[in-house]
């Protein structure tokens, strides 16, 4: 979580070993997002072997909804994991930091929503 | 695709190298298609990678945004092809083919669009 | 339906009350797509009488979810009929219309789904 | 902002003429938001028209995606305000109350995002 080290004021950086509640958090779930990552990474190879394989037009297209849909999960467990860790702690350290992260979750909601 | 040559009555089954127009129109997107795919797998790639290094939690969601949004496209031409070959020769050689085709995309743009 | 009035050679005008297979299709459903349509207005009215009220955000949210989904059958069945009736009959016609009209039809997809 | 005034011990609730900095950013906004759905109602009557007078499918289908993102465009406005608000008043309060309130803002997004 470099966002919130790049912040040094207000906690110690993750680099040097800490484990504040907000970056075990982080690291906690770290693998889960990979794994998460990894399968989609796979049907992204799948989906390519039945392009190859010359299959069903509807039976890729499901594929595709599929594959969509993980990707979706993948931002939202992200999403809430930036809200929860990084707007949070923002939330508590105050000043003009938790303006400046709510703007920017709101940007990545939006973006998110309207791929 | 299998799915056309499924109706042997209608047209040659596309294994034993016939070329129909509709046949050849799908031949000769097969190449984008997996081009488009392949990039996708190496977003998916590029994601853990950036999960891996713990970059910034807005720039691993700006990437899944771009991400989704790739897939969207290869979905919208592998629909396009779809309607143009498969569902557009169903409507040359009749019967309830057309129908069934029809059903099938409707329902395959329904799950594309509630992901 | 008068894109295809829009082609005068190929079938005759429905203004002058003809009721062709395709034209007959349209008006049969017309009531449906417009009690849909009148049920979403609804849900716009309920929204603002929400707001007013100033009645919790997270039920407001919900009730925005309800209602983009709402339009969105809205738009699948409107597709459908499209796709089904004005595609098709354009299909039969044959010449560069249908490729017109698989065009427009594809474009209009790709902006439901990217909203 | 009743969903704030459930929580009695931690501020005064609106009701009784209170306002504090959250409760003012809301009534300052509910106007927008008013209008805002206001003009989605009259495109839902819009819409309405162009389908009793048999205009062109492509047509309403634009407007039923135009519609559709000015929708979007509510809910966005809205979780802002709700993150912006409810949610960081909890994490200024503290207690069990900010984790309720990111768990129903996630739910909430994931609806919007899964329509």
């Amino acid at each position: 979580m470099k966002r919130l080290s790049a912040d040094p004021g207000t906690q110690p950086t993750p680099e040097v070993g800490t484990d504040t509640a907000a970056t075990r958090g982080y690291i906690h779930r770290k693998d889960e997002h990979l794994k998460r990552l990894k399968r989609i990474e796979g049907q992204a190879r799948g989906l390519q072997r039945m392009v190859e394989e010359e299959q069903d037009c509807i039976d890729i297209l499901t594929q595709v909804a599929a594959m969509t849909k993980a990707l979706q999960t993948s931002a939202l467990r992200l999403l809430d994991d930036h809200l929860r860790h990084c707007v949070m702690h923002a939330a508590e350290t105050g000043g003009e930091v938790p303006d400046e992260r709510l703007r920017e979750a709101s940007q990545a909601i939006e973006r998110l929503m309207r791929v």
